[in-house]
């Protein structure tokens, strides 16, 4: 990994969006939505920086600050600074103090950037971390869950104006009651939860992932311009897989409970000819199979790229004929522990595979491409 | 009417438990359980005062306080004095001061009697006053919506330490997250919304029902020890109709939505012999037909009178093979008005009956039992 990021421009949120896409495991956000959003922000407000979490002190004060529900609906209800604010105004009223840094809960095209609407708005630091390493569903599939901190006060906005703050008992009810008001507000809502003290953030989050995203993206966009192939580069860079390549002949997509649920499949071209890929997932891709073979398993990454560019894909995103390279990278060592295996295991997910970790899956090398 | 309640003691409790139910046409909650519940804080705190809105300075703070949900769920989760207590202590805290008096959002069985366990336990007053003047089962059916108050804020609770606040843009958005917040915290909650102040409440609500439900119970229960029907007694006392005189043959009932839907059909007997009535609710009773004629419609009250004491029957409770009287009452003037008839008329619900008032399809008089 290169130097840490100290700020956000233009150029870094171009790279940030691509570099948190592919992190983002095909969901967290539309990457060109996430964009869009933060560039104006910036445009209007000025560059946002970036506190790493070595910089905070303990008891500072970081809010988590993303979008939930259905990426499909995301797409077409694009949140405005002011969605944004309402979470941040509700949770600094209700506890009674000023945010320091915003932080994204997620890695993801749009949720490693929509803190940034918010942070250029109000000229405060964003915090250079996230409490997934990826993008997951669910909003207890957080390390702050794993690591036992409470997730209350949480705090809700739609775009109408309306507001929500809860009290949840754990964070399984934050899911359960967040969710149920997210499709009430047409399918996605702005959210504030988990409010972590600085100690909190350094103890549990994970740290430097918009460096890394960062850093993806500038790979990608670098390789462009260079002989080496974008996705040779970027697994090399994050010690990853390949897991197929293909086209995509068969998507099953449903908005279903506040999710984009579904699965894909993918006939091999090249190396891969005459074999077939399974991609299942919801908002994020969770398990690729062929012949009923794990190729890899969440929580353990999954990431769609274009075979040519190497840019990212999302499951919304993803369009019938696509000819794209699944990727695999190993996550973050915290959902390998039981909880976060429970948390976020195939089984939490319904797919009926036992987690193996994609070291092992891949025999301890990636397959050329 | 006689003189207005000044206090609720155990006797008041057991009157307004019965006199509520029949205002409470089917719904509003169990009365025995709320009899229970009222009975068990009175015991504990000593009786508690009961306010005429008169008595308000127009700068009070008044909070309604009930329950929200599925009768049939609210007949298994009993709810507890903490439950009761923690949304009023989260709006105390959002409004930033203490309240005046708590009052019943409806009139019911239940209803009318679970802010006395919030209003026992903190030594404060309950208004004698409601904002239906009898049940229905929607939170934007009140007399302060057709009035233009805010709901907002609103808090909700459940048995667990769940606690939610919402800022509604309208009591419509409201309704849609309150409801799907009570699906989610098992199908009923405790709920404090349209926080008004002393002058909104003189101006909006319906005065005087706590006392009306209690010359209603007091009615029934001295009728038992005098020569006089119950049922006669009752009609004269609220200037009512008997409707139909029959048993229960058939009964469906299903729990949607966080709603206890479905209809029910009667066979006549004595007077009524070789005749049928057939009876729809959500939560409460809403439409009577004979013969695709109606009997009585929404927003006039329905209520099931058990045919010897006299004693209402709720929509949860009714039970096959039960001899009852259906008995209609006028409502309040502001529901016949358009915006009442947009809110709570037999359209909202999906019957395809017109609005007619109870005084023109009797005839301008009652039927004989």
């Amino acid at each position: 990994m290169n130097n840490k990021l100290k700020q956000l421009d233009e150029q870094a949120v171009q790279y940030i969006a691509v570099g948190a896409a592919v992190l983002g495991t095909g969901g967290g956000g539309d990457p060109h939505i996430g964009k869009l959003m933060a560039l104006e922000a910036i445009r209007k407000y000025g560059p946002v920086r970036v506190l790493s979490p070595e910089e905070l002190a303990d008891d500072d004060l970081v809010i988590p600050l993303s979008m939930i529900g259905a990426p499909t609906v995301m797409n077409e209800k694009i949140p405005s600074v002011q969605q944004m604010a309402m979470p941040l105004d509700l949770i600094e009223k209700e506890l009674g103090r000023k945010v320091t840094a915003i932080m994204p809960i997620e890695v993801g095209g749009g949720n490693s950037l929509v803190p940034v609407l918010a942070a250029a708005e109000r000229g405060i630091p964003i915090l250079d971390a996230d409490a997934m390493g990826r993008a997951f569903p669910e909003s207890q599939m957080v390390t702050f869950y794993l690591d036992g901190i409470d997730c209350s006060p949480i705090t809700m906005a739609d775009e109408r104006g309306n507001g929500v703050l809860m009290h949840a008992i754990d964070g399984i009810w934050e899911e359960r009651m967040a969710r149920a008001i997210t499709i009430q507000m047409g399918g996605s809502a702005s959210i504030c939860d988990y409010p972590v003290s600085g100690a909190q953030a350094k103890q549990s989050a994970i740290p430097h992932t918009l460096s890394l995203a960062y850093d993806i993206g500038k790979t990608l966009f670098e390789s462009k311009d260079s002989k080496q192939n974008p996705i040779e580069a970027l697994l090399e860079q994050l010690h990853g897989y390949a897991l197929f390549q293909g086209k995509a002949v068969d998507i099953r997509r449903r908005t279903e409970g506040g999710f984009t649920k579904g699965e894909a499949v993918f006939e091999g071209t090249d190396a891969y000819r005459d074999r077939m890929m399974r991609l299942f997932f919801q908002n994020e891709f969770l398990l690729a199979t062929e012949e009923g073979k794990s190729l890899a398993v969440t929580p353990d990454l999954i990431s769609l790229l274009d075979q040519d560019t190497g840019m990212p894909i999302t499951t919304e995103n993803l369009k019938y004929g696509a000819r794209v390279v699944a990727v695999g990278f190993p996550c973050d060592p915290k959902w390998r522990a039981p909880k976060g295996l429970d948390t976020v295991g195939p089984q939490y997910f319904g797919y009926d595979v036992p987690y193996v970790p994609i070291e092992e899956l891949a025999g301890g090398k990636g397959e050329k491409l």
